[in-house]
């Protein structure tokens, strides 16, 4: 039997994958990282979380939901030394970002690379719907 | 209160974990690795993602599903730039076996290691089930 | 529309994340790692293996539900050669954990690091509550 999917694509991989897939209250989201508008990535983890962030936040906004439908984060950064080195700015302006402490639980782990060797975050999330 | 789980227990390490959990509608799987019916890993990425899609596909029939069944992927690759030179054909050949563009949401990483070094990928879906 | 989520705060971290989410029947826990009461972790892996778990526990009692509520794992290994060389011990340990033969998906990758190098594991649930 097939199921409901409610899809959002966008991006240079339109036809690869959905940047947020709906099926009842679940909401699967792809891995998100931190490009700006010219599809570039700032050097600054600080910045490309904050882009990650933004990211998510477009997904979330195409099913009418937004930061607090996040239920889990997996965070695959790739310097976990620079991340702890800034772990109170990144998460001060993750806070700033949720408008709140996050209701979240999270995993962070360092991972050998990501798709673009300029990337350093992608963040990954769950999110329910009501 | 314990739960309703369904479970698919397959391979050499059937004692150790499921292939396939469901749970309700939700049916989460365990990574899916390229390996042969000899158990065998040929070395080429696009043999190896194939027949880790084999699994995946062997594994949901289980709980009469299919890969239409599919929401969420995470890739764990140990060579990304391997993956990114060979992506038209990593990709086209994931839409012929999908049937048709894949409805899911992508997070694709390099990872450290996979349990055995002639692993080159590893996949991980989850699916939902009407 | 707002969620209605459940949540348990824990830790060092607790402002930043928290170590379940749980809305309806799904239960997401945050990465568990191997330390003991002093907030260290020994340096065996098969210990670490144990003392996450632990934690994993404790977290589940939070929401009166335990480990036969676990439906999917991801281990997240710094050396996967040291944990294959202890695969027999690990999940020995493990099905003591668990009581017997776990009922769960598992995933098992080798990362490139974890927020602290003595970590060896961390190991990230998802559960099913009733």
């Amino acid at each position: 039997m097939s199921i409901n999917k409610k899809l959002y694509r966008s991006g240079p991989y339109a036809d690869l994958f959905s940047q947020g897939v709906q099926v009842g209250n679940g909401l699967y989201m792809a891995g998100q990282v931190g490009t700006d508008e010219s599809g570039q990535a700032p050097d600054d983890l600080v910045q490309q979380m904050s882009l990650a962030y933004g990211h998510v936040k477009d997904v979330l906004s195409q099913f009418d939901a937004n930061m607090d439908n996040i239920v889990d984060e997996t965070w695959f950064v790739t310097d976990i030394d620079d991340c702890m080195a800034k772990v109170e700015e990144l998460f001060s302006e993750r806070q700033r970002l949720y408008g709140k402490a996050p209701e979240v639980s999270q995993t962070l782990v360092q991972v050998a690379g990501l798709v673009d060797p300029s990337f350093k975050i992608e963040i990954k999330c769950i999110a329910v719907i009501n």
